[in-house]
């Protein structure tokens, strides 16, 4: 079995299943030695308590999700905002994320100005980026597919993301969601441009029929997409880390066992790739 | 009340309620001077009697809805279906269309590969191009949201379509519709770019929530779509022909009464324009 990567599994899979002490066991107990986590089950088992089980069972975290989230016109909000994104870059220093995965907003209620959008998340970036660099915590920047342009992030191609990394220089860097950025009619030549800016690899499949935003990410292997082309561009494009599983699924994979998740996680990833 | 272009609505709008004799009747009763057409409608009224009724009403007809749907990979489907658009074409022409709105398809069952899908497309509608041609009917390329890649069409952005008209050459138009292009980054850029070549202006709008494929597409004022910087880029463009309302509603606008869908469109598009 040659695999481009080692596997992670981003937490968000056993959402809820799993804390975080039960996630970094079971994926440890089953092989898996690369996780990302989220603030919400961090808090519930304490900062401190977080770092001793994921260095007791030498687990990579792959990164801290997410940061972002800068869709609001108010002054007081945005430094709330940016208040919180810090403490979130401290938090994922101290636990040794390999990024902040940045999920930049959508359109602010009532606005229609995706260009203005767009450049205020740029803006909030740049205001981000010295205590990413202070930290060691590069600002993950995912681009989410177009279909969440007003609701989750108005960043919705690798082109964008690139552009961006071209203005913010050391410190930004693209995570690559194949469920994303699978349909991209460019994506060879912009995850080749991305090249040693990659900071998580995020795979999940996209299915057919797709029945929305929240219910149609799926398995690796339950949908369309060629995992062996997009690993290929990936790993020519330099990168070297883990592949990291991440897959909401309300209706199907949150109701499943986590041990069969975890399970089928592993199984798909030695079948699809 | 100064607007870019005079208001057509695709039959499909009224797919639900309305014959197509009732759909002309019913936009020229309140004023609406174009419309789209499907085959499904003309072949349920009779051609010859589909010509009549356009040219006793003096509705201009803004497209045929649709050809394309070349996914399949058995030669005897493929020549079925370049014959069924080329019949498309003749109808078309027939009745004055200004394009043979095409979408292209999306995914053979079980494949993975989106480009082979794209390539397809591509030799597909050089195939129907001379026929385009012979007729004076140009084959309009429609891209549809990313969203639909994977189902319905392989040509998802304005780059990808703008590439193939540079291609295709004569008998090649683009169709801009906002519901599918209102997210793309290089909007401005592209609609530039395709200047000369617009053939259809599709508009409705980005419901927020949305909820899947089917049910997401709104009237233009309930979503987030940014109409009059779209159609100021489009008539930058030198595009000069009619503004279609196409809403595929079956959840909504299919269940209401249609002169009350034909009065909202027009008294949105005085509003949101």
């Amino acid at each position: 079995m040659a695999k481009p990567a080692p596997l992670s599994i981003n937490q968000v899979t056993t959402k809820a299943q799993w804390t975080l002490r039960q996630a970094i066991e079971g994926y440890a107990a089953a092989g898996v030695r690369g996780i990302a986590v989220w603030p919400d089950k961090i808090a519930e088992c304490g900062l401190a308590e977080a770092v001793r089980l994921v260095r007791d069972h030498d687990m990579t975290v792959t990164g801290y999700c997410r940061g972002g989230m800068f869709a609001s016109t108010d002054p007081a909000t945005l430094r709330r905002l940016q208040d919180e994104n810090r403490r979130m870059l401290d938090e994922a220093a101290a636990i040794g994320a390999s990024c902040l995965v940045c999920v930049v907003g959508g359109l602010t209620d009532g606005s229609r100005d995706i260009g203005g959008a767009r450049n205020r998340a740029r803006d909030h970036l740049l205001e981000l980026l010295p205590h990413a660099r202070a930290v060691g915590v590069p600002l993950g920047i995912e681009p989410l597919h177009p279909m969440m342009a007003a609701s989750i992030s108005c960043i919705n191609t690798l082109a964008q993301a690139n552009g961006l990394c071209d203005e913010l220089g050391a410190g930004a860097g693209i995570v690559i969601d194949t469920y994303h950025v699978w349909w991209d009619p460019d994506l060879a030549h912009q995850i080749a441009r991305a090249s040693g800016r990659i900071v998580a690899f995020h795979i999940s499949d996209w299915l057919v029929p797709h029945d929305g935003i929240v219910t149609g990410r799926g398995m690796m292997g339950d949908g369309v997409i060629d995992f062996p082309a997009i690993t290929k561009m990936v790993a020519a494009a330099g990168y070297t880390g883990f592949t990291e599983v991440e897959i909401m699924s309300p209706l199907d994979w949150w109701r499943r066992p986590p041990e069969e998740v975890v399970r089928t996680c592993i199984e798909r990833y030695r079948s699809c790739f």
